[in-house]
């Protein structure tokens, strides 16, 4: 494939600038990344390119030396600093929620005017219409969301969503168009189902599942519930739902909310679905006590069915409620088989 | 362990009758079991007691017989045949709704006196009691809770948990002992980890994991959710959830609710954790508009804190919000990075 490209490019020498460019470009694809917000989600993404060979500088409201210097990369506390490096890409790892504040403190004119502003924001159309309207015309602007973080994509990243659409990008130079499918092709490498999708249509479909997913979890987390020796495989993945969507932050939860617009009509519709559930519960148990209040004998029952069948009397002989006890050996025995197979089945889990 | 015993019963010879009888037993430790209830879950149990070597028949209000031959169980349509085989275990693998009704209508009178009835409901007290009142005296009873089913135990069932509590083992007799033990030690064998406690205990710790589990599945299930291109992991979890919940009869929620005192408290846990994360969204809802209808700009603001900022006026010069168009090139190649990732993807992840 590449020496097919080379052959190629070889027969129109000197002719096709523009392609020639970009494939310099393409060949020697090392980024010059600048982290803005250097958070959690900010330090998840900087290890994974500095991991591929990417440069990549970093500014935050908080200090962040030592963990940045920790994995290979260089802090600036002064985003006019920052800004002076020159970063091809800019990445916008802000909270939701001070997006609009981040932009309009940043000192653009200090960046070149070619910056590629990328944004990994959890909503979608929010920042798309900030960045548009904030940032300067000369600006290629691209909106993604990795649909993981640091627990979900804490080893390969195979598999894992990748959403993105290009909100601008300056047209007629090969430079910019290159460097574009650079930054989106870093993630194809390490193995995300790349997803192209409109902002708002994001937004729609992240509604009824991050935001509900998110929802569930603060709900469960709630509860404070705890595991128990008896844990179903369905309870133990909602105790793991419940880690990873506290280990986010609230004001995470609150963005997802707040700034897409259809996270109140798909909370409207769980309240509605809890109801329903409920009311299901509640009228059958009405029913059942309906039927000892007022029982109808000669109403025909439907054929094959016990469930509104009343607590009738035993039929077999009442016998005294003598709970046996367990003869000591073989009680014993049991405790042995149970402590043993708990242990190898342990062991076999690896949990 | 094996040699040690046996060289043990050795020096006894003729003297310790019931350990030589328990020792025989343990070694032929086929059994003959009868289930009662042949449904999803019963046939369940049967397939894998059929593949460890025991012997089963089974019963049941609908015709089963073609599903129980084709794994070797001999099927009854008539109770009274089913009794007069003499199973030696008698499992009760009914809905938790009609276990009264199926206990009063049994013919206890055909089986043997020394049969030992097991059974596997979802709530424990309840079937506990209701066996102590109206098996005869001279049967044993074992209550177990399998935590888990058609979906989660398909494979192997290592490290799933099963619970179990002996309710009664009429004493003085070995061979009742080793049956009970043989029983217990089936799961035990197949990996799972056995949990020995008490029916109460059980229904208590169900409530807070069982219950609020299917109660989140139904949920879900009411809200129709679909999956999508950016589903996140913990939304996937949850899809999972809403499948193996759902399919599971509503009969079986509706037991788990009605026949667990402790369910009530929990939906109403659940109910307040609910309200509480809306309360927390809206009070932070409420604060901003009143922030916003009730400036104060003279209030020291909290420092290092964005996230109450008035959506102010951007300070960068306001552009024009132009959406630039893809080149026809590279959105193309945009789409083949896309479809050739995702399709390296879904080979690695074997979905």
């Amino acid at each position: 494939m590449s020496a097919l490209r080379i052959s190629s490019l070889d027969a129109a020498q000197g002719f096709d600038f523009e392609s020639r460019t970009a494939q310099n470009l393409e060949e020697a694809s090392t980024m010059f990344v600048g982290i803005l917000g250097f958070g959690t989600f900010g330090q998840f993404l900087a290890a994974r390119l500095v991991k591929a060979g990417h440069r990549v500088i970093a500014t935050s409201r908080r200090d962040y030396t030592r963990e940045a210097a920790a994995m290979g990369v260089e802090f600036f506390a002064d985003v006019d600093d920052f800004c002076e490096e020159h970063p091809e890409v800019v990445i916008l790892s802000t909270a939701i929620l001070s997006l609009e504040k981040v932009l309009a403190a940043l000192p653009v004119q200090r960046l070149k005017r070619s910056t590629l502003f990328v944004d990994v924001l959890s909503v979608k159309e929010f920042p798309k219409q900030a960045m548009l309207r904030m940032l300067p015309a000369d600006a290629d602007i691209l909106c993604t969301h990795p649909m993981f973080g640091p627990d979900s994509g804490q080893g390969s990243w195979s598999g894992l969503n990748f959403m993105y659409e290009v909100a601008r990008l300056v047209p007629g130079d090969a430079a910019r168009q290159q460097r574009m499918q650079n930054f989106i092709r870093f993630f194809a490498r390490e193995g995300c189902t790349m997803v192209e999708l409109g902002c708002e249509e994001h937004d729609r479909q992240a509604a009824s599942t991050q935001f509900i997913t998110h929802t569930v979890g603060r709900m469960l987390g709630e509860m404070k519930l705890e595991p128990t020796p008896i844990d179903t495989r369905g309870f133990q993945s909602l105790l793991s739902l419940v880690g990873n969507t506290n280990n986010d932050s609230f004001d995470l939860y609150y963005g997802l909310f707040m700034y897409n617009p259809n996270a109140t009509q798909e909370l409207e519709r769980l309240e509605h679905a809890f109801d329903s559930v409920k009311r299901q519960l509640f009228r059958r148990l009405h029913a059942k006590l309906r039927d000892q209040l007022f029982p109808s004998p000669s109403a025909p029952r439907p054929e094959g069915t016990f469930l509104e069948a009343p607590a009738a009397p035993p039929a077999a002989p009442a016998l005294e409620p003598g709970i046996g006890v367990l003869p000591r050996g073989s009680q014993r025995e049991a405790e042995l088989v149970s402590s043993r197979s708990r242990k190898r089945a342990s062991l076999e889990n690896g949990s």
